[in-house]
């Protein structure tokens, strides 16, 4: 089934459109956890279980992985969600870019060896770093537009003629590199205003919105800007503020709280 | 000692401006190789057994071991130049980027996981992504500015006021990224035009430069643009050109003549 389609009946399922991340951080965890085996691999598990049913998607975050050198444990994550729940996709957050023959390679990472579902793409380095992830016609290819740090405005907000960088982005991801229909955009919910207008931009295009909770987007702004034509069309992702909701023995029923008040506050505004 | 110190060391002793980019590709493997247990580890030390001499600078290419889940081999890479040739730093190319949190993990796997002694580093999230590389004084921030490959024109030419987007990363790298006097910029080989303009920009910086040999750069107007006030300020990068020069018993052999000659070319016009 292809990424896009998958991501819709799981909203439809779950009535959510929650993304919960998944950016293991041994020093967050609960003491009972850090000292198992495979603790990552474990801390996931139990915050999937306590989820599930309340989500679109999940995105495990690369970095997180590779700074413990769990590339197994990654790996073993996204089996788990695929073998226990099919029906919610994996959003491999990795934010690769590279020349044509590299992305090849950066395509079989995300789509051969972990069989993600999408993966995130930093478009700096243009079509050559798209194309490769986009001729996976079943996966889905996010390509940043407008990123949630406050950094990100110095360059993704600079003026190209009439236009910000962002919008350039948006609009060429959209006309020129949606070939296969199976492009989404990062769009952070920091900034609603700017979401609002790559909305106008896209049309019913789907999102990738982090920003909520933690980085404090505001829910109402983001879901009323955000939404396409159908009442979709954002995967509004929290990580921190689901996964570390609680750090003791409660922590999966504390996230399994959190994305149910996350979801709800989103649906409110649907 | 900080990298760029490093690397120009490695410039004096060596007599070369010239990286050997290893990017292991199975498939162009000589076949004695290909059997080996590990033999990405086995045919990178041939190649770098055969080039040590010759060079500057070592470039593993992450995307290249990722696919094939071959993380031990990279990290075995890296520390089999440091052990036998402690001389020669390595830059590890894998284009990461990120929010603040997270850039501090990508840190993390480059720095403190592999132990690499430079990072290259996808600018368009901004300073967040940068900063958390940079605080890692004695380690080089590798920031991609115009970059080789044939789409990048789209993104990375778009007109801001009267600069292109690459002149106002290079300026901004110079400017405001630099304060720990650690980073460096990714400019393409197949535009000596553009380098020139980014070498007027930004004084004295070092450029790592790909896009001679496989991708066709000119040799003579890549060195005349690129160098600096003292006759160095470049990391000229070949992979293929050089790895794949043989792919038969005397590969390395092989490869060593590809180095060779592109070191003298280059030195050629210095």
């Amino acid at each position: 089934m292809r990424f896009l389609d998958q991501v819709r009946d799981a909203m439809h399922k779950n009535n959510s459109l929650v993304c919960v991340g998944l950016d293991p951080l041994l020093e967050q965890f609960p003491a009972h956890i850090k000292e198992l085996d495979q603790c990552i691999f474990e801390f996931n598990k139990y915050i999937i279980d306590a989820t599930h049913d309340l989500v679109c998607a999940y995105k495990p975050q690369a970095a997180h992985y590779h700074a413990q050198g769990a590339e197994d444990q990654l790996l073993m994550t996204i089996q788990y969600v695929q073998d226990n729940y099919p029906d919610i996709p994996v959003i491999l957050d990795s934010k690769r870019g590279d020349i044509g023959s590299t992305a090849d390679q950066y395509a079989k990472e995300a789509f051969v060896r972990y069989n993600a579902d999408a993966v995130t793409i930093n478009p700096y380095m243009g079509i050559d770093t798209v194309e490769p992830f986009t001729r996976y016609e079943d996966k889905g290819a996010v390509l940043l537009c407008r990123t949630s740090n406050p950094g990100a405005a110095a360059i993704q907000n600079l003026k190209v003629g009439e236009q910000f960088l962002y919008e350039v982005i948006a609009e060429t991801a959209m006309k020129e590199w949606n070939n296969n229909d199976n492009v989404l955009l990062v769009v952070g919910a920091t900034n609603p205003d700017e979401l609002k207008r790559i909305r106008e931009i896209t049309g019913d295009m789907t999102f990738l919105v982090p920003g909520l909770g933690a980085q404090g987007g505001d829910v109402e702004a983001t879901v009323k800007n955000g939404l396409n034509s159908k009442g979709e069309g954002i995967i509004v992702n929290s990580s921190r503020g689901i996964i570390y909701a609680g750090n003791d023995e409660d922590f999966a029923e504390a996230a399994r709280n959190a994305a149910t008040e996350l979801r709800d506050q989103v649906n409110q505004y649907r």
